[in-house]
């Protein structure tokens, strides 16, 4: 398991990297981005996971995410993965598009041709990446908390459900909740998975919180003037799953704000500051 | 003078902006962004200068910069222009190379051919946008502080010693100090004002002071693993000659930092909170 240093950089008392190595899930070289704030020799620092949305890399939050701050005053490591695999013989959308294939993995493990064989960020995610980070970083993996946007938020929403004990604290900035519902999530999930939609459940916050999935409390911020809103978010589909499971959701409807980082970074220190009294609780 | 709007975002508790309108300085279109934090209606803001660095258009310090949560929290107006006039006609570097011409307009007027015609950033910036500022945002233009980096952090430092009772405060990240005595200033100085160097102490920060420009204080963060500082920086320079005028310089060396925005957003709110202290005094 050797880990390639693509770059460090200082940057608000800690440390900016970004890594690269062989992924044996997705049979790819697969690249993230860790901040590691100055710590006393010998610590361990909680763990803050960040996914990101459709056509990102890494790259985004780690340039506009403004975590750094919030990371570093708080003493959180913050781990931002890739969206798909990409590189030579990776399978792309058909046509192009942005909203399939690369830059649009979906945060699970495609069982259709040709996808199945390069696309599994769920086992890359939740088996891979962790044991990378605890090996390489000063993580205490006892104290994980998941965060994302759009697609990613989708992907910290589902990762949270399934994975109640590993994650702390789950939020999200205009998360995609019900991917079987709108058209983003119909076309990857019938080209991931396949027409059978009973496969989809295990990949849609809402569906798996109404088969009994549970966690004790999500935070979700969204902007009233996102353009996605109304036909791809739909926050009120899991306000109503949440309320009928007695999940205890903060939903913020944030006025005049869209779906950019712009939007993203103005919360960003205020997710940090909730994960970060959950971690250290 | 019509403005016309590229785009804006509402971020932080304001709008962030950037327009576009027609100078009669560069005789070019112009780019820059503007960020307003929110405001009772009627009062106008103080402003705060950011000057770019090589390379760079507004778009850099507008993604990266880590500038808007401090703005919003001290109501200060942020304006970031471009570094050079672009476009149709508008000659570049013979070679193309990234220290001259497009991107590197090191905020002077050239006066030799073929530059002279378009790269006046000085006559725009120090005449022309003020005028557009003051007349389509809240501004208050009593108050006003200049920050840049690298070949902004020279525009800041000149423009600033230039006009000392426009400006507030001054400050710089990894500032271009001397560029009479450095390859990139030797470089632009040549090819924009010609071989003679007596017109060049007049955009030389250090010259400047030496030849009795005065500003009360002057407020630098400097990265000591910076690649550009030994043969492009020399802060030094400028510390020896604010110390014999008398000029009270606050030069901090920081420990390991480089000289891209993951550095110079690690102290962006520092530097706000020195010039919004001082726009308020």
């Amino acid at each position: 398991m050797t880990l390639e240093t693509v770059a460090t950089n200082r940057s608000h008392g800690g440390t900016q990297g970004v890594y690269r190595h062989a992924s044996t899930a997705t049979c790819t070289p697969m690249e993230f981005s860790v901040f590691v704030p100055d710590h006393a020799p010998g610590t361990h620092l909680p763990v803050v996971w960040y996914l990101s949305g459709l056509t990102c890399t890494q790259a985004n939050v780690t340039e506009k995410g403004e975590f750094r701050a919030a990371c570093a005053e708080h003493g959180l490591i913050f781990v931002a993965p890739d969206t798909s695999p990409r590189g030579d013989g990776v399978p792309d959308d058909p046509e192009g598009a942005y909203d399939f294939g690369l830059g649009a993995g979906f945060y699970l493990d495609a069982t259709r041709a040709p996808f199945d064989r390069h696309y599994r960020m769920k086992t890359y995610l939740e088996d891979e990446l962790p044991g990378v980070i605890a090996k390489h970083f000063p993580a205490d993996m006892a104290r994980q908390s998941i965060m994302g946007h759009s697609m990613g938020g989708h992907g910290a929403l589902t990762f949270g459900l399934r994975n109640p004990g590993r994650f702390r604290a789950v939020s999200a900035f205009s998360p995609i909740v019900a991917p079987s519902q709108v058209p983003w999530g119909e076309k990857a999930f019938s080209g991931y998975l396949g027409d059978d939609r009973t496969a989809w459940g295990e990949h849609d916050a809402c569906a798996m919180i109404e088969a009994g999935a549970r966690v004790d409390e999500i935070l979700v911020d969204q902007g009233t003037a996102d353009g996605f809103l109304a036909e791809q978010l739909k926050p009120e589909l899991l306000a109503d799953a949440c309320a009928k499971a007695g999940i205890d959701l903060t939903l913020r409807m944030q006025e005049g704000y869209d779906h950019s980082y712009f939007f993203i970074s103005s919360f960003m220190a205020d997710h940090l500051a909730w994960h970060a009294k959950r971690l250290k609780a």
